[in-house]
């Protein structure tokens, strides 16, 4: 695992550590949506990843570098999302356990996806101590390897692998937006444009009603997310202690957007652009449409996070 | 406007002609589904193209098959479709009049689209003869030119493009599978396929509650398309004079579907796949979903025919 912050170096050699394993994914346009934002928007379609997600990009590097001794004994996390599925992927391409800890109310369908890519499920109780206490004891039984979602150095290099793919793909951006929530995508995303693409200004996008992040920024140390209360369900978490330091260096601003925003945007991306996003994709589409950033003529990268979406319940 | 079966020529002419004025769609792929159907499949994304599918190919060679003096009189057709809208956008492109023939109970959504586009709408009564009538009428008023949404040489010609894009993509294809309701897409793929890559094989793909074209290629004449009862509402009409004598010499199969493998194709496609498709699209991957072709580890093409889709009346 390494131990620092990741330098330009180290965000190549996962590029190329992961490449047999993830898809390079595309970058679309849509002119209609262009034109109604008044900016050339580049998305990363991350939503077509592997396991649906930009996490397949983390977890897979997270795992081979771990030391041969290690990674014979698996890994374990505690997540009732991508991470999850993510992980559970990984470790069954190199064929090694999985643990994965589960809230006992978590969706069926999440369940189903974990065990299906052969994830060894522990339940416990939906809170956070109980998570972390069970994650412990499973630990402690296996000798597996945590591989946290997000406050890991080598999680953190593997995300930084789909901003260094859209500037070779989308030269010249001037903005890349990206959504927050825990800030392994965010913080992955600033040291590529740091190291590939240094004129290019990262801008967070966060829901309203998960703003930790934003007051986090503003305030300059961790504010945890306490109570917060948006569709997008992959923004929930706190930022972790690892990303927020990238985080203040590199990141030109935080923006929030309302929920409203985020339905609508969710909405023209299916409508117009005819990809399946799960709500927190949106958001940065959604700062767009809030004119939350003021842009104008101006090439836009946007990081389209996953498509991993209940389609029974759709916001429209 | 062509008066005769299109030659490989005329249709590798049509690829330059409207090359400018459309999108040459991705190839996308999915591991997992290919594992589901046990052979490789290449679904070609006209769900990504210019209006939302495959239309805006024919339309487009058909205006610019019109000699200048005709093109200036404008273009016209009855349709409450995709046609209407990919032949009014073609249109604008030109700055030419498109007047559309609409049945005065058509979705908002749909006059919504073909008026953003600058499609001059005449409303008429919801039957077959009111709408050939009234596009008689506006016929005769304007001097139009009519362009059949499928029975239609030029158009033909264009939705031909499409599968000779495909072979290019994914060379070496046993099967290509389409959808079939007036047959302009699969008279076209039917040619491309004959002319570009004489040993895949076409099987059309057709909803059992709209099974005139099973009818029709078993008997080896148009049996109309009387009741069709079917979520692919792209796929009512009956097959065209000019596109059956094409698909009864070119097609291989014509195989049907029931509703329900349609709405798990569609599912699939959105829940694995990522895209959103409309439900004709869906009705090939159907097929392979109900056991309808014989094919195993075999190199299947299948043509997405376009994403426009009632969002708020997903079937799932």
């Amino acid at each position: 695992m390494q131990n620092q912050i990741p330098s330009s170096q180290e965000i190549l050699e996962a590029r190329s550590r992961i490449n047999p394993y993830i898809h390079r994914t595309p970058v679309i346009t849509s002119s209609l949506i262009n034109r109604w934002v008044g900016n050339e928007l580049f998305f990363k379609c991350e939503n077509f990843q592997k396991a649906g997600a930009f996490k397949s990009r983390g977890a897979v590097n997270a795992i081979l570098c771990l030391t041969p001794f290690q990674r014979e004994l698996g890994v374990a996390t505690h997540s009732s999302g991508n991470h999850a599925q993510a992980l559970a992927r990984a470790a069954q391409l190199f064929n090694i356990p999985a643990y994965v800890v589960m809230p006992n109310n978590a969706p069926k369908v999440k369940i189903a996806a974990v065990k299906d890519y052969g994830g060894l499920i522990t339940f416990c109780e939906p809170t956070l101590e109980a998570r972390e206490s069970t994650l412990k004891r499973v630990i402690a039984k296996t000798g597996a390897n945590e591989i946290h979602p997000y406050d890991n150095y080598s999680v953190i290099a593997g995300q930084a692998t789909a901003a260094a793919e859209l500037f070779e793909q989308a030269p010249l951006l001037d903005y890349l937006l990206c959504p927050v929530g825990g800030g392994g995508l965010l913080s992955g995303t600033a040291l590529s444009s740091a190291y590939f693409s240094s004129k290019t200004k990262v801008i967070a996008c966060e829901p309203a009603g998960a703003d930790d992040a934003f007051r986090s920024f503003s305030s300059g140390k961790i504010v945890p997310s306490l109570h917060p209360k948006t569709i997008a369900d992959g923004l929930l978490t706190s930022l972790g202690g690892r990303n927020f330091p990238i985080i203040i260096k590199y990141v030109f601003e935080v923006v929030t957007v309302s929920e409203e925003a985020i339905v609508d945007a969710m909405r023209l991306l299916y409508e117009r652009a005819k990809i399946v996003v799960e709500p927190s994709s949106a958001v940065p589409l959604a700062a767009l449409l809030e004119n939350k950033i003021s842009a104008k003529n101006s090439k836009i990268g946007i990081i389209l996070s996953g498509g991993n979406v209940d389609l029974a319940n759709l916001p429209f």
